[in-house]
Formats: structure tokens, C-alpha cells, sequence
């Protein structure tokens, strides 16, 4: 592969996840910080009439607006259709031949620490993610189920990168400690990558431990929609945790427990996600998979 | 004072607080859950349209809608200052020589476990706040320094009563322990109110610790209003805990540490309220007070 050319640190794709927001707020005021030698750097507030609203999003999610035929499609006119093809116009511009990597940074509600989620299969984003597993051995790494060719993700606009999660946090406020810590790993990876370019190579582990997500369970609903449970207190922010066949899943507002009836052992994620609710996920289920790189 | 004709359980005064939504859910479909015999009882989701938009509010806080001069001005005509005079009006129908008790009940994002918010100082409820901290030693006491005969809050229609501010939760998610937590609350308010319509007398203790609320703390700020540093970790979590001149307070984003510089202890409590971003309030400071009832 060619030298990586251009590495783009993306924040306020959902305009209520403050962490990225202000990190590419402080990146904007302080651009050396992500300079290195043997690429270009962009930092980029993704969403900002959402943030100036404090919301998610202004009309639909952002983050499921970059599908090629999509960002093709001249019929999409929401503010956020708008808005993915301008940032993918802005960030593909002059890349003829080029390399691009991307870090998409989130926020979650749920107990999942430091996650990387994994988007392509390209060779690269497994090496980095076992360098980063080796330098933060605390780190998750995360795939979604959604086939590659198709995806609804702004972090697809590049072959290389990841989305980095962390949580738990509340929307529309900032925790200092994860702030640091997202911020480490941003670091981290630029490293990686001007090393990378530089020809230098590092050692890393010859397997990554990935939780590749299966499928997504909704809450209990009536036949209007309406939840009928809540997350099981015994599974709340047990993120990357086994969940055995019969173990508390969700607790009804009557009390009643309601259990997990699958028949293996799967490890749930985005647990009580607050963005998820209207998506319909309570969880997702993954499988703990040992990648050989 | 005369037996309490009525007691309203409100939940949903800000839209994405679904603790309190999914309670008064409860309580309209399952009504003699909150039914004693010697009064009335009212389940009411206070903000529908907020809920339904997944937000705290449509135009404008509604919980800083109900001062009386507000309540009676025909020139306010935003969704919440409507929805504050409907309230109002449908609370207090019928109400001549009641009395009525109210529960709002809020969640927040700060560590402020069971809080009750005490509103009047009327000696019932002190009496009240002494039952409920002999049942629940873990549950805090608070109170705003506003003026009592200016309140802009819904508890403040009715003589008596509270609110009740579980957490930490995010905005828009339910979390199963609180949810239990703050049931249990209200079922305990409504037997104490039983018993007093009846003539029971509960032995209590002769003293109550009340948290008061002396002075709110802005964010660091630029000339813009723009915010320069966020929650020191180590104050992070701390709610109720003795803050001493000289502790760390925030981090700027560049990581200098911005110490408190008062000279007397106080106890910060809503600290990082996510909701309190926009009204200019990184914490309330408060004293701790043995009041003598």
C-alpha cells in the first residue's frame, strides 16, 4: 500500500456527543496538535446545526446518509443529506490516487469503555487495531453486521479507519476523563500512521479479539410500538460481558423478569444506548471472535 | 391543617426524563397503584409533546413556567407557557378549601442518587422529609435559594410536595434501578399522606440535613460564551461531598486545572448537568444544614 496522504479527525457527526465536538473544537484552535510530518490533517465538526441545537441530528441520522447511491441520489434533500455529500465532496477532493484515513469520534450511553468500531476489512485497520490493542490492552474492538459494499457510515468515505465509541456518558455533556482518554488514542493513531509512512514497522500481536455483532434485540413493545420493559438491572452497563442462555434481560414495569432464549453464548453491546431507542435496539449481540491477522 | 384532598404524581415536565415518564405510564394504566382512600390521586404527563419529540421541551423550559404573574399573562403563547396554564388550571379546579400534594418527577445526569427537592417550607413537608430519611438513610435533601412566593416550577401549584431528581441517568433512557428506586418513593409519600389524613402520627427524627443551594457555578468561558473547560475529574461524580478551598474544579481543554476558590466549604451537587449547559450552571453549591423541625 501506498503512504497514507491525508488522515481526517471527525467530530459532532451526532451533534449531542460532546467529546469529539470539543476535541475538534480544540483541534481547529491548535492544528499542530494533529500534524505529523507525512500527511495532510483535517479536523472537521461534522454536524453543526445539530450541535447548535443540541441534538443528534436535524432531520435523520446523519451517520446512515454516506450509502454511495445515496450520496448520488439528487431526490435526498434533507439537512443532512446535504450536509454527508458536502463532507464527502470536501474530504474526497484532489484524493486522486490518494490515502485517506478516517476517525469518526461518538459517544455512547452505554458501559463500553474505549471502543474502536471496525468498518472495512482492509489489512491496515487490523494492524492498527492490534497496535492499539497492545498500547491500551482495555480497548474494544467492534463490527457491525452491515455488509461493506453498502455502507451507511461517514467513516466509509475512506478504505482505512475506525469510529472510536466511548462511554458511558450522558448526550450533551462532556467527561473529562474520556475527553483524555479519546484524545490518547487519537494520538496514538496518528503515530501509527506517520510511522507507518515513514517505512517503520511494528510488532504487534498476530490475533485481535473482535466482538462482531450478530444481531440487534429490540425492548419488548405492545402492538403499538409502546416498550413494555427495560433493560434487566442485572445486564445494565454488563457491556462485553458473556450472557448465558436464561440469564435477566429485560424487567417489565410489572416486575417480571424476561430472559435471554438464545442458545449460545453471546456478549451484548450498546446496552440502554439512549439513541438506539428509536432504532429499536435494546442491545447487540456479538460473538467474541479471534481474528488471526 | 386539614386532610389533603389530593395528590398529583407528575412525570414527563421535561420530555426526555423517562423515569418519571414511564412511571405516570404506569400509574394511568394501572391506577389504584397509586389510590389510597383517603384522597384523590392524579397521574399526569406533564409535557406530552416533548416526550413525543424525545426532547426536554418544544420552546422553552416548562418547569420555569408557573410563576403566578406568568400563569395569568395572556401574552405568553409558547407550547410550554400553554401547557404551564392548563396544568395549572386543571390542578387546581375544584380546589376550593383543598389541599393538594404534588410529585414532579426529574431525573439528571449528575450522581445526586434519591434527591428530594423541597419547595416551600412548609412544615409538612419537612415533616415528610424527616419520614422519608428515618425509611431511606441514602435518600439527600434540597433546596433552590429562589424566593417561595416567585417559584417558576410546576411542584410550587400545590402547597405541598416535591420533586424527586433520581440519578445518574442520561437523558432518554430508562434505568431499571432508579425507576424501582423512585416507585418506591412515591408509594412510601402516598402511605405517609394516608396515614396523616388519618390521624397517625409517625415518630421522626427532630432534626433534617438540607442541602441549600447559595451559589450556581458557570463554566469557564470566553468572551463569546464559549466553553473553555469541563468538569475536573477529580470533582466528577462527587455530588455531596464537602468541596475545600483549593480543590480542583475544572480542566481546560489544554488540561490546566482550575481550582475552587471560595474560602468556606461547600457541596457542590448537580454537577455536569447536561441540561444545565445552556443555563449557564456547571454546578450548585450548597450548604449543609441541620434544620430543626
Amino acid at each position: 500500500m501506498n503512504p497514507i496522504t491525508r488522515v481526517a479527525v471527525v467530530g459532532g457527526t451526532h451533534g449531542n456527543e460532546l467529546t469529539g465536538i470539543y476535541l475538534v473544537k480544540k483541534f481547529e484552535q491548535l492544528p499542530h496538535l494533529i500534524r505529523r510530518s507525512s500527511f495532510e490533517s483535517i479536523a472537521l465538526l461534522a454536524n453543526p446545526k445539530a450541535y447548535e441545537l443540541r441534538r443528534r441530528y436535524v432531520d435523520l441520522d446523519l451517520n446512515r446518509c454516506f450509502r454511495p447511491q445515496d450520496l448520488e441520489n439528487p431526490h435526498l434533500t434533507s439537512y443532512e443529506a446535504l450536509q454527508a455529500k458536502k463532507i464527502y465532496q470536501d474530504l474526497t477532493a484532489n484524493q486522486t490516487e490518494q490515502i485517506g484515513l478516517l476517525m469518526d469520534l461518538h459517544s455512547t450511553t452505554a458501559n463500553m469503555g474505549m471502543t474502536l468500531i471496525l468498518n472495512h476489512q482492509h489489512p491496515f485497520n487490523l494492524h492498527l487495531a492490534a497496535h492499539l490493542a497492545a498500547v491500551y490492552p482495555e480497548v474494544k474492538f467492534y463490527r457491525w453486521a452491515q455488509a461493506e459494499q453498502d455502507s451507511p457510515f461517514l467513516r466509509s468515505i475512506y478504505p482505512l479507519g475506525c469510529a472510536i465509541e466511548v462511554g458511558p456518558v450522558a448526550q450533551g455533556l462532556l467527561d473529562a476523563h474520556l475527553f483524555r482518554q479519546t484524545e490518547a488514542l487519537i494520538h496514538t493513531i496518528l503515530d501509527y500512521v506517520e510511522a507507518y509512512n515513514r517505512g517503520q514497522l511494528f510488532p504487534t500481536k498476530e490475533t485481535l479479539t473482535v466482538y462482531q455483532c450478530v444481531q440487534t434485540i429490540d425492548y419488548p413493545r405492545d402492538g403499538l410500538g409502546t416498550m413494555q420493559a427495560m433493560i434487566h438491572p442485572n445486564l445494565q452497563s454488563r457491556d462485553y460481558e458473556p450472557l448465558y442462555p436464561g440469564d435477566p434481560m429485560f424487567l417489565t414495569f410489572e416486575g417480571e423478569t424476561i430472559v435471554y432464549e438464545g442458545e449460545s453464548i453471546l456478549y451484548p453491546v450498546f446496552i440502554n444506548e439512549a439513541a438506539y431507542y428509536e432504532k429499536g435496539i435494546a442491545m447487540c449481540l456479538t460473538h467474541k471472535e479471534l481474528v488471526t491477522l
